[in-house]
């Protein structure tokens, strides 16, 4: 890849991403001895056997523009964000998270505290605690604004893979879809939205996850949040990993008046955008209801539907149902938006 | 704090980092709940009790500029600087790493590589392996270039806190001192140093610091990586958490030529700015002896040398002896150049 230089497009979450990631950094770790769900697997994490628990370990930078937006801040995405990434590993026991912030010089330590108090109040949701960080100050111009990187463990009975759908599986979202990226594209261009208020999602799914699987009793096989490049991207890699084909059925997808509107506004998919506070689910057929119920029983799962079913046809492909017809449901190249997550 | 602003002292590693760290982050998390060595210990890293050994978690966001300079790069630095932040706290076994890149746009796709083969060859020499990982890509100018956050667990069978000095206990250095900060300092300011090469030490003390632990058979009880602020600062927060004074005697406190006078050029102590592959240990008089001589059978210890005791005077104290007289070593408010880890 020499003469080549990292594009915006590498780092949406979308395919250039993942042959960025694939072609430079999954080769180059490639052969690193590991017992365990490495850097291979592509995963939201890494899983290593500890006793007869799995240790889950996970990583994320979160450079959201702007800081503060509506329905949250970087604090409360940057601890949610790792929380969900465990979560949708299996792991929602023992959390602890590292907090290492990038700061720019000139930074309102106000500003700073507003942002801790909700990593604070964020971990009292999930259970987790910050255990460990670490302060860097940039000068002016050097970074733009903060940055911050968590990191974290927590505990699974069992991994949860994002490649364990088969044929005859349900596949399940938590909620409505494209909250989190159209609520900041919406603040950073000042759109006054129809449909009422639109506000991220951002939240910690690990009490709601805890539930669902305990409801589940070992039948949700793959777990996904589907952060940059929404919905849409999520599926793709869950069908592509798996090796079956999805369908979905529009209709059944929950998708808010607000972020409906703001779309059209916008020109984007609520499908295609990063939600902070739903989960993908995929479910052995028999246990769908149970699960389903479990999650509509708490807070952040009411609007959770049955969206479409994994199928022995178009292996890796999504199918979006509309009701009026098939067209696949094709991962864009990455958020349409930089610095959403 | 309201009203403030986040200030390049407040990056340095010095007092003025501390007094963030305590008044905003350790305040506000301080009241989480965790069972084990926490943020409240502002240690190199979290402990947490895993059946009968102790999982350390720690994380260091590497800000470095140049991203490459004389004796390494911003991979081989990510790589050690974790990994030592490990060792410090004992755990030198099953050491698995994550590794969040934030990339500027138009960042060369060859000089990612070079660092990636930097942190793959830095895994190798500490028994690392990558398992996970993030990428985020930001905007011209809104990122000088490239920032990598690593955090990583390994195991300890007990761990080593910073707090351990009691009177009468040997300090010990594994090498030279003012390596890593001088030599980034003379790259940046193109200077020509008399007395040779003049390059940083970063490297990963794993291997040495697990014989070390083996020589001293329970009997080291404190050590620190001297990064930002230098031997000073390290011995300075350890004399203080401990109650402890501390006297150094400066003839014995190895510094390189090329060190000593790259310091008197630029107008630096070598006590006084960050190595990145160094180690401060505090050992039991009748240890010191053999894990010096551990030290110094490894490569990166062979300048290995005991250069002062934990004594009852000036409890929190640093007192250099420089075969002239005694003086305070005072530690500096924070690393005399930004972004030097």
């Amino acid at each position: 890849m020499t003469g080549q230089r990292v594009e915006m497009r590498h780092g949406g979450g979308g395919r250039s991403m993942r042959t960025l990631i694939e072609e430079v950094f999954a080769r180059g770790f490639a052969d690193m001895p590991f017992d365990g769900i490495g850097l291979g697997a592509m995963d939201d994490g890494a899983a290593i056997r500890v006793g007869d628990r799995w240790l889950v370990l996970t990583t994320d930078s979160h450079v959201i523009h702007p800081v503060f937006f509506p329905g949250g801040d970087i604090g409360r995405l940057s601890v949610s964000g790792t929380c969900n990434d465990l979560a949708m590993m299996g792991a929602t026991e023992g959390i602890a998270l590292t907090c290492a912030m990038i700061i720019e010089e000139g930074f309102p330590l106000g500003e700073l505290e507003r942002i801790q108090h909700s990593m604070v109040e964020a971990c009292r949701e999930a259970g987790a605690t910050i255990v460990t960080g670490d302060t860097k100050v940039m000068g002016r111009g050097e970074i733009d604004g903060i940055v911050i990187n968590t990191s974290g463990i927590a505990f699974a009975s069992a991994p949860i893979r994002d490649s364990g759908l088969r044929v005859g599986d349900k596949l399940i979202v938590t909620g409505t879809m494209g909250d989190h990226g159209l609520a900041v594209m919406a603040a950073r261009h000042n759109l006054e939205i129809d449909g009422g208020e639109l506000l991220s999602d951002v939240a910690p799914l690990t009490t709601m996850i805890r539930a669902a699987l305990s409801a589940g009793n070992g039948s949700i096989v793959a777990m996904k949040d589907p952060t940059r490049g929404g919905l849409a991207s999520s599926l793709g890699e869950m069908a592509s990993k798996a090796g079956v084909g999805i369908v979905v059925y529009e209709r059944t997808i929950p998708v808010s008046a607000a972020a409906r509107a703001a779309g059209e506004m916008i020109g984007i998919d609520p499908l295609q955008v990063a939600n902070e506070g739903k989960a993908v689910i995929g479910v052995r057929a028999e246990a769908a209801g149970a699960v389903l119920a479990a999650l509509r029983a708490h807070p952040l799962g009411k609007d959770a539907a049955i969206i479409g079913d994994a199928v022995a046809e178009r292996p890796g492909s999504v199918i979006l149902d509309t009701g009026y017809g098939r067209r696949l449901l094709v991962e864009s190249d990455g958020e349409p938006l930089p610095r959403i997550c």
